[in-house]
């Protein structure tokens, strides 16, 4: 006996929403914020839009969404036991983040979307750039209870200085970054931070 | 007596160029590359798309020998007589860049349309990477010889250092660097390049 689901109640099929959030990352990816539609994005996930509006009510916050739950769900800390060894780990991560096939995309695409549209940029960052920097503040608090940082050590501009090199040469200048380059980068930053003792 | 142009010689006003540059920079901040068009950019310019035309044979062209011409030629790099000098006022001179009402909204936009144009992608770091990069290279070399930097500094890293946290705060990012900030930062590279001895 199928029991029936009682009408109005908001049941969201999972599966239905793992194609729609495929489609959303695909259509971004190759269309750009710009020219994405929900439209173009039902008809890829092959649901009817009311299956979008179910979810989200617009374009941005499906966008959002998506994106947030990509990006942040994705988002492992190293916990390695030193300072060295989370930072390279971490720029491991960030690489293949930022080397992602969709994702290397979509990121420059928002950043260039929200320096036209504030809306957009509050919810960036709230939705990714804040809680993506919380999970990994842990990482410079340990070292700091390690006395391996000082206690004043400036956790914002470290934070900076992790992801920034990465998103420069891989994502501004199109350059590649073998793994020399990150252990090069993990030496200098490490050499950095400890200098301000 | 007005003398009269030859026919099929390639005149251009400078007063006209002028023009153009300022519509397709206008443009390009307002509308993003992908909506810049030559009829739009000669409309705001007060020419006809001929005028567009005979000075470069496509929107690409147009619109990268524009903003290289608009970036590289403003790309200053200070001369102090010492690297800490040195690198603060690089730093002014990018955060400058970074914040400057159209190229804060060009930059991005271009990083996003590289990641889904290679053609683009290989011009941008022809016309723009390489050359500023170029500029700002002696900086370090005059550190080296001076005996402030150990002469097998990895001046490419370096010069993603100095960039790199500055549009990672400010245009990824979207958050604020006062002088503070930048300060803070200089302090830090400065230790960063230096422990590398």
């Amino acid at each position: 006996m199928t029991r029936r689901t009682p009408t109005g109640a908001a049941v969201l099929q999972p599966s239905v929403t793992r194609a729609i959030t495929e489609a959303v990352l695909d259509e971004w990816a190759e269309q750009g914020y710009g020219r994405l539609s929900m439209e173009a994005v039902a008809k890829r996930a092959g649901v009817g839009k009311s299956a979008l509006y179910r979810r989200w009510p617009s374009k941005q916050e499906m966008a959002m969404s998506v994106i947030s739950e990509f990006t942040v769900g994705s988002a492992t800390v190293p916990d390695t036991g030193s300072l060295r060894g989370d930072l390279r780990a971490l720029l491991d991560v960030l690489m293949e983040w930022m080397t992602h096939p969709r994702f290397r995309r979509i990121l420059p695409d928002l950043v260039a979307e929200a320096a036209r549209n504030p809306e957009l940029a509050d919810a960036s960052i709230a939705m990714i750039g804040t809680p993506r920097r919380e999970r990994a503040r842990p990482m410079f608090e340990r070292a700091i209870e390690r006395g391996e940082l000082p206690p004043d050590t400036d956790v914002e501009l470290a934070l900076d200085l992790v992801a920034a090199p990465i998103y420069w040469r891989l994502t501004v200048r199109g350059v590649e970054a073998g793994p020399g380059y990150l252990d090069a980068l993990a030496d200098t930053l490490l050499a950095a931070l400890r200098a301000r003792a």
